[in-house]
């Protein structure tokens, strides 16, 4: 048994690095970089090597309106509910392998190693087709799809070439007037739909550092993007004695140093400065302007709030007792999504039967199921990232990590089958109640 | 007598207006800004309009081949030392009005205010050609024919459009084999240079803060430039946890403060980081490299070499605490350079004279003495500098400070006058004999 998932896990990640030579760039197997944007032409080919892996399984295989694969998995009987799985198919430029394909592919594996039993409920693999925002600026376009959020303005979006979202979708052969039958709501025969899953890369250190191959997702942070600015005085830095200056690195740094320090003092809390620049940015002039970003997350949005507040507030103090001002503003604002508890809490029993410790813990990127929650169920399985390194060519996993992911997926998949479907719409039902 | 000072004080300031409209930029009344560079043609204009104002004195001007502007206002008796008294005739772009040119309008204007009489020495007016090093990228190429380092090496410099120090002086209808002929060694009659007076507006804060028209200079400060690059690791700001990160901008954050700190901890140090870059510079990316420059600055080499030691080990300290690299490199490292004791002391007791307090101060800019200083007596004296204010078109002085300074210059010339000849040039040996 043992011997069988390995090799599954092996096919898994062969397939994986099948899929990243369809890449828009031209891709050397010694650098293995892929470029794969929404609805590129290298799509084609990913989605034709896909549905030759699918089919023998039985699984009809179909491209939404939105550019998304979706294969359905039968259930043992029509008229049962249905489990999605699966993530996105798109790359960021300069990526690796791993990062969403692997969550389609294991999706295949999984139901592969099922060895054509059936479940008391549909099981539908989803490649979205968008996730990672490159060509339009916009994020998650493909799972925006099936939850009815791909509307008209969303559609009028262009990308660098002028081209929009409508024409991209038409010059890769498909109907923007389909896009309704995209939605969850339209998913044909199978009725109700009570849970996603998504396997993902963590693309971060923290199961590396803990020595664990999977966590579970308790939730997503949210997270507040910001800019500010401080305005001092440009002078001479030869001239100007220290007690007479206005100076606006000095300034930032001041409170570049008070942004680690909160962000250290609360667990789980993170808050970035990325970018900064300064005016007029000479060796032997005194800045008088100094732009920073700020990028804040946790799971929690009262203290990411909290903090938020903190840091604008400690701004306009240091500006103060230096003589400048500070003026900020906010670029974005993203309430936390919690994943459901009763999957969270299968999932878990499922870490638990692979002999692993079911860690929680939230995520701090942005996932397709954070869309999909507006209208399901939603839970996430990270699998450890070696060096936390993602969206780079060196991205990697480990066959023993994909492997315990595999053997999570069949147990989790085995739990639900020994509810009845009435016992699974309840609890989703329950919870999406619980959530209005 | 106040007035008629007063009414010449009105001329120095309408002068140095005229002057300001010769610019490369066309210049507008309103903007008053100016540019003019080395050797371009609005020095043509400039140079004819300040000769206009010095033959009515019985002064043959001559434009020498490195383009100094140069005049010989003859000691009482032949064979008498001289007296050199002048700043710069170039600009920055966007140049105010009284930088560097105000210091040649006020010895025009002393000799002036002498009504004709002969002092036992002589007085040359100069007006350099090149101190800012806008053109070529090399400050004071016209101090330095001076004082013989005008050099090959020199002549063939380059400008941004291919045209050497050499081809500009051609241009401009010079010839540079007559470049030794620039050389003080080489100032025909006059047998010996004594001094170099340059009046210059500060630049900086110091005497608006200290209510006060003139200061003498004491020294130029020494300067230092470096350039520092911390190493760490970029990573996703969402996924990185607080304690696994290796943010480049934080440490250089926490490197600056330390910067500020240092500096402010000694009496006349400056130290300054003018320049930050962060790569990658996203706002969802911790930095995992960030370059920053140093500039520090003080009128004693000791200090200001040990401030530079003490930075770039808590570069490495902080670096090394947080698991980065420091790198830094050393892009220049300039001597303070001493007035003479002697001119210094002849100021300050002309200051009081004008019913000043005589404040001494560091310059913390280069200026063209420092270059004349490596064969000459020299001394300043810096004008209050409203808003501390200068290489903008809102660069002023008030006449009442252009006032005090003829008056300062007035009295300097008499107490000069009253020293023989012999003892003049002692007082200038014996500081050179110290000096080396």
């Amino acid at each position: 048994m043992t011997s069988e998932i390995r090799k599954r896990a092996q096919e898994v990640m062969a397939r994986c690095g099948k899929l990243a030579t369809f890449s828009e760039d031209s891709f050397s197997k010694s650098q293995g970089s892929t470029r794969r944007t929404f609805l590129s032409p290298p799509m084609h080919d990913c989605h034709r090597e896909i549905a030759h892996w699918m089919e023998p399984l039985g699984i009809p295989v179909r491209v939404d309106a939105a550019g998304n694969l979706r294969g359905s998995y039968a259930a043992a009987q029509s008229g049962a509910p249905t489990l999605l799985v699966g993530s996105h198919l798109d790359t960021v430029p300069n990526a690796g392998a791993y990062d969403g394909v692997l969550g389609v592919m294991l999706a295949v594996g999984l139901l592969e190693a099922l060895g054509g039993r059936r479940l008391p409920f549909g099981i539908e693999i989803i490649g979205f087709s968008e996730e990672e925002g490159v060509r339009f600026g916009v994020p998650f376009i493909g799972s925006r799809a099936l939850v009815g959020l791909l509307d008209e303005e969303l559609l009028n979006v262009q990308d660098a070439q002028g081209i929009s979202v409508r024409k991209a979708i038409q010059e890769f052969g498909l109907n923007p007037a389909e896009i309704p039958q995209a939605c969850l709501s339209h998913t044909g025969e199978n009725t109700e739909c009570f849970g996603y899953i998504e396997f993902h890369i963590e693309q971060g250190p923290v199961l590396e550092a803990l020595g664990q191959p999977l966590a579970v997702v308790e939730s997503i942070a949210g997270q507040s993007r910001l800019e500010f600015t401080f305005l001092g005085r440009s002078n001479h830095a030869g001239t100007t004695p220290m007690h007479l200056r206005y100076d606006a690195i000095a300034a930032a740094a001041e409170w570049i140093a008070a942004v680690e320090r909160l962000a250290r003092s609360a667990a789980g809390l993170v808050a970035t400065v990325g970018r900064i620049e300064a005016k007029p940015g000479a060796t032997n002039v005194i800045a008088g302007e100094t732009r920073v970003s700020l990028d804040v997350r946790h799971g929690s949005d009262q203290i990411r709030i909290q903090a938020v507040q903190d840091l604008v507030q400690q701004a306009q103090e240091i500006a103060k007792r230096r003589g400048l001002t500070a003026r900020w503003n906010t670029l974005l604002e993203q309430r936390a999504v919690a994943m459901d508890p009763f999957l969270i809490a299968e999932i878990e029993h499922a870490i638990e039967k692979t002999g692993g410790v079911a860690h929680r813990m939230v995520s701090g990127a942005g996932h397709d199921a954070m869309i999909l929650a507006e209208k399901v169920p939603v839970a996430m399985i990270f699998l450890r990232t070696p060096g936390g390194i993602s969206h780079d060519p060196a991205e990697s996993v480990v066959v023993e990590d994909v492997e315990k992911a595999m053997e999570c997926g069949l147990h989790l998949l085995d739990q639900l089958a020994a509810l009845s479907a009435a016992a699974l719409v309840r609890a989703s039902s329950s919870i999406i109640r619980e959530r209005e």
